[in-house]
């Protein structure tokens, strides 16, 4: 078995890692570390998990000494936390590298890190720090690789340290990849507008998330400036080998989990819908997770709640010549542990879908 | 006391109609009728309401009988069915105008109407017909005005048959117009993505609507083809003297009220936020349910629970030049009732905000 | 006006306050304080009541000057906090007393005070004292009253101070009250099982409250050791005119507002379900707040959202003996601020319905 | 592979099926049933469900036909429909079997059917039929076994008929059952207080379960005559070994999955909690899917989401001397589905938790 290390382990994300994780064939996790519920077992943080890690407690983050005892990583601090719980872990000693272990294939000795915070989701360091702060390791950044698959699976396949992407730019960039890639839309004017259940504001209570400000409410935030926009920009600038800029709206929505995104471009005078739906299976074909919709049905949160999967439909309003692009993720685990192992899994080069094949819960 | 008829009353419009009548100083519901729920008490239908109406029993829906008993009437059923309904109401026998009794100013004694169906919301019938199904009585579409106060307030009060705006279209065209007016914004482009609370979808149930279909999910419906769209793009046609097109996207929120619209569109280069903000304010300036949010505070549809009162933020995005306009109501009073009593307090030549002052419940 | 101070005024409690006394047609908000939003204006803490308090603003809780500014007070503090407030607010000086001001009859200068803390609920100290903390005021305690008016009404109009029942209790006592006094059921083996929304917890953010703890979730908590029912019990005691415990279970609910009590008590041999609701009918007859709901049929708390109703409705389980008895509040209204404002008016003399005949929000 | 056929697939049960049934490794669903989505696809009917069941289509049902094409079968009908459907399909042809195919066990060619409807879930026939209706294979019910695994594993494995019990009763009858079996508690003025998710009333929508109605509400029904309190009585009474009676009342909660059930019972003088704790752990130890929480850890529906637990804690009430034991399942799978699989892997000599070792899904 790999053995795993989860860093900051006790938040939502934490706990799908470890739900996740619990029945995956190849990995093991033998180390959760939270500094404020260090010597805590599993149980007390997560009381649904009891009976499945009853042994396992939360530890002080000694990076340096949780390397030896590890064969890989996922870290879900806050960013800039984060960076630093990379450098350290991914600078694997002798004989501690999944890779090893798994396949004989050392590079280096180091050890494998898929990074959850935002410290290692982009290329461009200037757009990290005008975003975010001042990024103290570049180095590291330059070999981080973007987690999302669906785009960068070879590079994937090759990298120690992954930057997880995003939930927003999750259901954003998966939507817009192939129609920009192919040409099918205008790039000027594009606009997401993403709905998000509030797990994605993480586990730390605010008021902001105080159950009565939420429930039977609806409201929109950080209009035109929320930090994953420049994200989105970046990768979609990619795929369209351009420059490009949206309009981005994140909502709260009162629910646990999920991220509608409606994504709105100007359709090219030629395209149709009929060409967008295949360009998405086309490009999509091979993708365990994703989902194209046919013509006529819209994509439901719940629908994908609990699984790995995106679903996506499209529809073309002739008379504003407007395509509508509408995708849902489950921002938990597509969104962020479920990546994250499909991410592990490319790395250590075990087959794709290992550990992420349940079905979704509806209702 | 001006005594008013509720046709199709057992909805949920028909009990918000109900619950803000109670305590109208000038009005008091004497007729309601509903075919399904005939020879029922109040209380039996909207147990809630125990204790305010208890004498008052649903009857059969005989129009020519109810003209000779009320002074005005609101029409709460399906289009086709309500066209029908308003012919009969509206030609009022002598004696029977509220507005006479009122303030002495007979309009050839006929009887004040607010339609709540789509019935008489266009002034174009070919949209009508185009959207719904073939107008019966084209000379009374005529003479019906559309029941947006704050656009249409001189001819509202002119006019005997009102037709009661949507919910979406009251959330999308109030947070458009002053701008269309003013030619504040490019008339290509507009994006309309509004969610909405199931109450918007009625009170009849169907397997749509099926509180485990709903909750802990989210989407978007009838993309591109919502019967509300020709609504909306009618009115901003008139706003800004020039044919309006938009995409418009509804989606379902699992919560009982609100909609909250997001509206994007391009600003024009010169235009700033402050110029829009202060555009509103004073197009809006002695509007008594327009709330106009300062710069840096979004809508959210919890602040106006129970209320007529719509509240309207907006956000410019530099980069890519969108203004983004967010707006909230709640959809059974502005959206609906609320926006209905407004309208028959003016055609009655009543103050407007009578009966309307609740403020909104929160949480 | 009768100008009122509301102390603790930024809670949910304190918007509710603000809410219902906004068209009381004899009392006026003129002091709001809050250590916390001390120079905050109303609109920044609840946004939902922009435009009708905006000029007001939170203040820091000088009590002695403000005793001088107003007529009468609501206190909202936590226990402890709350007596020390109380102590200085109700030894009104000399043309201070609203109730001189209102009918010329002063009792010494005494300035009326609701408070909806704990501090006053007791009327035996040490039960307050083994529940809460050691009671700084005593005396103090002696000269309230319990203000729950249907049971102890011809009091609280001769109260300076009166302490506004618990949430709970509120539910819980009302429906035990005419059966306990009429001895139509057995003292021993009460059970109360309450479920209660989440604002019922304050407005305070805490891990426990966080949405994603709350939605789609539901527990128990504090069961057997809840503060509310030692404060249950004492006016059981009352009621029965004997010695009564109960077993108490709370539940939290994700919804925003409402409290259904289910209570099982064991019914007298001769006691017939006609009997029970004759004698809820008998005792309640003129409570202009409590609806005693016909055989058949049982409360939601959906029913009463948002106003001051109480809805009690019973079944007789014949093979076991068990009357269940349920009850159904707005936790924030009858439950605190209505019910406070109830005793308000009781104490200054006025109709004891003034500013609480709004009809509950449904859905 | 065990072929497996759904009789009434349609419903949320059906779906939990298929969902549950997908990765099981032993059975393989080859023929869901549904008189109203006859040839639809599974991906029709549950959009969830896309990728994994593409190629299955609901049909009519003709058991005749069906019997002879799988091994085994649920059954998930309307009672009185139920029993017609297990008439036929359990009287196997020969080869049918899948006992016989599993472990060359045959008895008499008879197939396995674990019904989820009331149909075989009574020992007295008496009871069901003044329950619910008219049996009208009594022969069939006297063979048939109650599929709490819990009580009756070793029957259950000899069963080739399973009455898979109701949602409610595996909540109650699980917390009741040591404390009844051992003694603990006094058998006199049980209370079972329970709280569901509307998952619980079916996929078929009416009025009472449309979203508004119940969401941010919260009521009792069927107080004192619901179905489900003879299938808890008679069971308990097998657990005491005398006739036990007890008060059921059902509540309706806005969540979609989970039923927490609250239990007051009068503990013996000399029964301590320690004593409780200890007495469920010991009889419960062997129980995979048993959680028994320590002593002021009380259950949440939310910790056993989307899983097969039972979460049981207890306290004691030492001044009433009541005993409050409290119980969370989800009642789509321990509570239906899940259980139903449970008592499948039983009848057919598979290990118990095949399939069902899902984690809970939180938040």
């Amino acid at each position: 078995m790999i053995k795993i290390a989860i860093i900051g382990a006790s938040g939502y994300t934490g706990g799908e890692l470890l739900r996740l994780l619990r029945h995956h064939p190849n990995m093991e996790v033998t180390v959760i570390t939270s500094r404020q519920n260090s010597g805590k077992s599993v149980l007390e943080v997560f009381p649904h998990l009891r009976g499945a890690y009853d042994d396992l407690t939360f530890e002080e983050p000694n990076y340096a000494d949780i390397k030896g005892r590890v064969h890989g990583a996922f870290t879900a601090l806050p960013h800039g936390a984060s960076v630093e719980a990379v450098s350290v872990l991914s600078m694997g000693a002798a004989g501690a590298s999944a890779k090893d272990s798994q396949n004989n294939i050392s590079k280096d000795n180091i050890m494998p890190v898929v990074d959850l915070s935002a410290d290692f989701r982009f290329n461009n360091i200037a757009t990290y720090e005008a975003t975010y702060a001042l990024h103290t390791k570049p180095n590291l950044l330059e070999k981080a690789v973007y987690g999302l698959p669906e785009m960068y699976r070879d590079k994937i396949k090759d990298a120690n340290i992954v930057g997880n992407p995003g939930c927003y730019p999750t259901g954003a960039i998966l939507g817009l990849y192939p129609l920009l890639k192919k040409g099918l839309i205008k790039t000027d004017g594009i606009i997401v507008d993403s709905k998000s259940g509030v797990t994605g504001a993480g586990r730390v209570s605010s008021p902001l998330t105080h159950f009565p400000e939420i429930a039977e409410g609806l409201h929109a935030y950080k209009v035109g400036n929320h930090r994953h926009a420049p994200e989105i920009e970046e990768n979609l600038t990619t795929a369209a080998s351009k420059e490009i800029t949206i309009t981005f709206t994140p909502h709260l929505i009162p629910i646990n989990r999920g991220i509608l995104t409606t994504i709105y471009a100007e359709i090219k005078e030629e395209t149709s819908l009929d060409e967008v739906l295949n360009t998405f299976s086309n490009i999509y074909a091979d993708e365990p997770f994703v989902r194209i919709l046919p013509s006529g049905v819209i994509p439901n949160t719940a629908w994908v709640r609990g699984s790995n999967f995106i679903d996506i439909g499209a529809v073309v309003v002739e008379k504003t010549k407007r395509l509508v692009i509408v995708t849902a993720i489950d921002n938990l685990v597509k969104g962020a542990a479920g990546q994250a192992i499909q991410n592990m899994n490319l790395i250590l080069g075990l087959p794709e879908e290992t550990g992420l094949t349940d079905l979704p819960l509806f209702p």
